[in-house]
């Protein structure tokens, strides 16, 4: 039986592409994303038609108990999961705080926060029952530093980061490896970045920052160095990665 | 008419004395708390002795409308709030992931990231009619970094940080003054450290660290620099700070 | 007699100004400059004007001997060194790599960082046999990070403020107080950015940034803050604080 | 022609290990030691019977010269260097101020920060001149934060990581990858962490914290997420990323 690799969050940019990434690998991979159930077939088609194997599920994450029911679910049916990946953003572009209602601020907190510790309550006891797993954890710019207009998302994400430091704290020890990755730029990622964009903004955008796709960060790319730390030894283990394109400046001097 | 430092948070330990030093300097001060009218009357007593003038209200900061509805009724009947103190605490304990609920996580966050954004949300607009204003945040060693049995708290403070940086960027160059205190050590509060570590520990806790009151930090000298900070020039403006005891280690050597 | 405070770096900028500052409340103040004798004596007699006492002497810092020699003549001439202020910087402008030459880049260090562990080697020993004494150091956004063109400058304090963190470490428990004071902006001192600058630079930039005097970082008001510090009681000290004006991005947001 | 990869710090821990991975994959390895010509001499046997190809030579970084003349010189007789390799460290082991000479504290730095300076100003303008290169740069915990007894080391370490990010902040955009590895653990290295402890409570430690080999981290498992960083894409290049073992707590918790 191949290992599991669950993906909540797989959209057509990293969340897809981590899930091939380990299906290429010997994973089994189970794809949840929040809308389109075409987009969803389409990336189990490409994964198959590559060689893998892999199943797919429509979850809202900020719905009580879908993302708990669908652990459970995996484990009783596909398998054991060996690897989540927590991939939900939780970006509402830049919003002066007039602008941020109270449903908004709670909502980013839901994905960027509350889900990941919904998630971790749910798949880490049965990780340590096995003595053995990883969640990784796609993280934000904003998981380092509020900024203009980051109420709401900064407040969420840089309660993601503490919460992954407090797991790693308890479950580090016992074998369980869990990675918070600062993607510190933006993704080539049609779903979000492009629907946030809009279509001309974002080929723009592309063609821009393009250099030969080297300016976008090419989330096929960002998949290598997931599934890397997943296979780091457990004496040699990476908690915190920052990745960026190599002529995007860091948070710290933007 | 005197100027107005708002409290909410008003315990006999930060909160309070803070309440007392901005009063002993001109201001009203305004004491909101949870629960305990007699203390709050007894503290409000205090102020009045000394010379200053208070007021105080029981305060739910989790229920819906009360933070709000205070900050609106203050500034109709007691003045403008030119100072607001928010010193709420989201501490639970160190407690396992697997005896942390979903409960326990969300009251942290209402208290330690949702709380501030409500308050900020009803004062800051009133703050930026009259181009002035400061709001301290007390914070704590959670807001740093994540840590065994931290999950709930690491997440709420993180977000609190995170937070307070993204006010800054917006309220900064409007000439609001935003400031996080990291409170990084055990503070000689008994209705706080007191209460969670029960009266027989806290007493072994003050005098095994006491050194002459020197050990746990003292409130009236924390409220100094509160004071301090709020009227430091705005060219000159501090953000961030610590604040431990002499014999203290810092959250990064800890 | 009085305590003293001794300022190594006592330009017209944040160092004089200091100096003032404790003179005015009661200390013996002793100036240290490389140049400018003129200069020197100047800001000794608007301090003695004022009603308070002060001495100074110029000084090399990178000159070997030149901190220790005078640390101890102030100690056997004047008094015991109750604060020590460190404020000298090792800006040298931004400079690609290329032209960052190994004098300079050492330069920097021995400014930066060498120059504190000599003052702090010198003067720690007298400040733990009297149990008490303050060490307040001037820092600056390369501490925190590196940038384009900052090779040297970064490096050197980079290393300071971990030298501070160190120094703590060792010396808090023993009842002696470091502050890292992270200036994050542009200081109001014509000695310094002034001359980095030139006059007429200088000149456009606070008028540009002026605002009646806010944009630019006042070193009167700086000041407050250095002295408020010293003062605090030993169960409250602060080790860091940042420092810039309203209209400023901090380092995270720049 | 094979890619050349050189370190500097070819031991029996991390340098030696990733000499060897490289070595492994295409790479001609250059590795440089401070002494023990035989060590390094068993290493290039080890590369060349494992099919590898590799040379090696004595290098004294802190002399004047030496670490230039060796860049020069491969870069002459081996082949353009695309992976450098600088994992000097500069731990002394705790002392207090008192135990710190000013020799010690500079020859910190010699090894903790001008050395990198030094090799990156001989090795960038070669690597600009390609349009690309990598520099991987070991760091330990003490670039992080100060400690007790850091004083010297902490100092050199805080340097070396400002110094790369600015090395980053102006060789980024042109294509050259520098990476800063937080090893922030104990590394089974003989050469350097069992010469520190001597050799019985070396075995002591691996013991105590071994559980088959996981304890210690082991370099040539950290020499794997070497290598992978310096094939990252890119457009997903990490900066910054930290190492420990599963068991170890991270500088911030310690």
């Amino acid at each position: 039986m191949k290992p599991v690799c669950l993906v909540i969050g797989a959209g057509a940019g990293i969340g897809g592409n981590v899930a091939k990434r380990f299906a290429m690998d010997g994973y089994h991979a189970v794809l949840c994303r929040r809308t389109n159930q075409d987009g969803l077939n389409a990336m189990i088609g490409q994964i198959e038609a590559a060689g893998g194997t892999a199943s797919g599920h429509l979850l809202n994450a900020v719905a009580d108990g879908e993302i708990e029911e669908r652990i459970e679910a995996v484990e009783a049916e596909v398998g054991p999961i060996e690897v989540l990946v927590y991939n939900l953003g939780a970006q509402i572009g830049n919003r002066p705080l007039a602008a941020t209602d109270y449903k908004a601020f709670e909502r980013c907190w839901r994905l960027g926060a509350f889900g990941l510790f919904r998630a971790a309550s749910a798949v880490l006891p049965r990780m340590e029952a096995r003595g053995s797993g990883t969640i990784l954890v796609t993280s934000a710019t904003a998981a380092m530093r509020g900024n203009d207009g980051q109420h709401a998302h900064a407040a969420a994400m840089g309660g993601r980061r503490m919460l992954c430091q407090s797991l790693n704290a308890e479950y580090g020890p016992k074998g369980i490896h869990i990675c918070h990755f600062l993607i510190d730029g933006a993704v080539d990622a049609p779903d979000t970045l492009g629907r946030m964009l809009g279509p001309d903004k974002f080929q723009e955008l592309r063609e821009k920052r393009g250099m030969e796709h080297d300016g976008l960060m090419l989330p096929e790319r960002i998949a290598d160095t997931y599934f890397h730390v997943a296979q780091q030894h457990r004496s040699t283990w990476t908690q915190e990665l920052d990745m960026r394109s190599f002529g995007d400046s860091p948070w710290y001097n933007n």
